[in-house]
């Protein structure tokens, strides 16, 4: 077991209701003028937006607001954020959404204390040396963990370049996660948010330092969450027990949590990244993609261990009879098909991507250095991935 | 799933040399002048006492100290505390010890910024208003989870009173875990440290709330990384591994992660204090003997599947061709097994008490109300526990 060090200074409030303590975590984290970052309008739609702007009236809060933050959200957004704060001198930027309105508000957050432009954070020109502005977060879909991390991914659409920029600063300062918020969203988006939260445990999960045993048996206890109740919320989107679970293992799976102790992996987001910024799919149909095809290049004699662990204590594989491969291959078909129930792709073609630029994906994955905690991937071991999942 | 609010603003530096980095974190939180806190002097014995002090003077901070603190920590040693601290205007506590040093630490603190007797916290006579002291902790023992919790509980020789008192302001600012310091440790303590952190678990567990999923496989996690550990250990104290696992253990099974979401227990921690403010035996031998009594006696045809759960899920029960109710009494039967594997004592007359004041005990216990959240106790209930453990 490694050492590590556990950081974890955002509040969450969790359950129904919880919005209405909303000014009151404003003030605590001394914001009095704020911007409210939200996407495409959905917020609307369900309401949350006029039960947040009514809220913030009512506590005699002053905003602006910045709408339109798409998925795989723009550098372009973030630009425009810190426009808004500059011009209005706003101290606090809350998030509405899910990870991209909570990614891009992160880059505001970090560029409106910085001279320069907030892209030379994540192109690793930059480093973040002043405090950043406090966020605070409602969340509205279970995926990506942004409401409890440092971590934010965002697009530029001018170099089709999608890069990640991480710091501790960025945690926010709260997260108001109410299980009702997600219970309107269209199926896809629950099932590809479901399928981004595994693929963060797996990232986790798959590691080469077997001495983590407690962290392997969280990673284990936030898997079987999603997997017990994936069918009960695409069967019911108003399954309360279920929504909370899901929103809950989607926070836990990317906290910081998981990696305490351990080598982790993240090879898998990052070729997905490449993949994203040129051709803009869904991160988690990206991910449902890549994954069993990731884990059938890297399984070999020396981690076979760590698939059987898998099978049984996820899967529940019966291995009576079995060989080890058999067992392994098993764990990854398991998985596949679990992406399938949820309605997710299975390759590049079925999301019209052909061969064409893979190369050149491969290309940008590396660009930092060679991929991998749980095994070292070079370009050509990217680009046989890559293949493998045309 | 009920609604919650995480906090955790206890940062943890685990791992081996992370004390290294004490006198930055004290002076992260503003102190300069420190009261070390320690027990009966094993941390001499270790090295550990000497590496600290050697480690505060390098870097020019002032400490006093208090020595002598007593496993059931007792309110005259926080009072002693409190008078130094204010002879000597110190403004930092430093706990370098198990839970018995944290808890005394956190009286101590709450003490020195509130113009009364620190008793009248415990009595639920006075509230927390004012910033108590920060507290760092240097952990030598698995078992409490004191470290990242604001909870206390301290004796009280006069009136034969142990009682608890909590406050999300006692939350320890930052503490270290270094995995190598438990190595010296009795085995007894090592025992009935690994014991406590189960009772922790259990009393999270066994909870009515069917619908906090995630937790309660968060704490099959706990639960079987202390299984799997536990022979490891007392077979070999210096496996760093096993000591690590333990000690994080130890941790999360009482930062309040296993609660968020649902109704706790906690009847048979107060049926212990009862005991050990009286006879002052060992909090973890008490918990041996009474936690398996207290399941058979709550055990009924309503709950019979939370237990049937703890066979399957944590001790991997063959289920088939058993009834439900011996499914559960097999669980039971296992945790007795393993408190005995441990050397743990079994009942009360092992440890030298009779029946002559169990009456007084249950009275004493039920004394703020009926206890538990499983099953409801009142005085009859907790007197036949206290029996069926004679």
């Amino acid at each position: 077991m490694d050492n590590f060090t556990m950081s974890m200074p955002t509040e969450v409030l969790f359950g129904q209701e919880m919005t209405k303590n909303l000014s009151d975590m404003i003030k605590k984290y001394n914001g009095s003028r704020v911007l409210i970052v939200y996407g495409g309008g959905s917020v609307k739609k369900t309401g949350i937006y006029d039960m947040v702007t009514d809220h913030l009236k009512e506590n005699g809060i002053f905003y602006k607001e910045l709408a339109g933050v798409k998925p795989n959200p723009r550098i372009s957004s973030v630009r425009e954020g810190i426009k808004i704060i500059r011009e209005n001198k706003l101290d606090f930027i809350l998030a509405v959404g899910g990870g991209s309105v909570i990614d891009a508000s992160k880059g505001m957050a970090a560029g409106s204390t910085y001279d320069g432009d907030p892209w030379d954070f994540y192109l690793r020109k930059a480093k973040l040396e002043k405090s950043p502005l406090p966020i605070g977060v409602i969340l509205t879909l279970a995926a990506t963990g942004s409401e409890m991390n440092g971590g934010s991914v965002v697009s530029n659409d001018e170099t089709e370049r999608k890069l990640p920029f991480r710091h501790p600063m960025l945690k926010p300062k709260f997260s108001i996660l109410d299980p009702t918020f997600p219970f309107s969203l269209p199926k896809f988006h629950t099932a590809a948010g479901i399928t981004d939260i595994m693929a963060h445990v797996f990232e986790q999960y798959f590691s080469p330092t077997d001495s983590a045993y407690l962290s392997n048996r969280l990673a284990e206890a936030i898997m079987k969450t999603c997997i017990h109740y994936a069918p009960k919320v695409m069967e019911n989107p108003f399954d309360y027990e279920a929504r909370a679970n899901i929103l809950w293992s989607g926070t836990l799976a990317l906290n910081e949590l998981l990696t305490y102790g351990k080598v982790t992996d993240w090879a898998t987001h990052l070729i997905e990244h490449e993949i994203s910024a040129i051709y803009d799919i869904s991160h988690g149909a990206g991910l449902a993609i890549l994954f069993p095809n990731w884990m059938k290049f890297v399984l070999d004699e020396d981690n076979v261990n760590k698939f059987i662990e898998f099978a049984k204590n996820v899967w529940d594989v019966n291995t009576k009879g079995k060989t080890e491969l058999d067992i392994a291959l098993e764990s990854i078909e398991r998985t596949r098909e679990f992406f399938d129930f949820l309605e997710m792709p299975s390759s590049l073609t079925e999301v019209g991507i052909d061969d064409s630029r893979l190369e050149e994906m491969a290309d940008k994955a590396i660009i930092f250095g060679d991929l991998g905690g749980f095994k070292k991937l070079g370009k050509e071991d990217v680009l046989e991935i890559l293949k493998m999942s045309l």
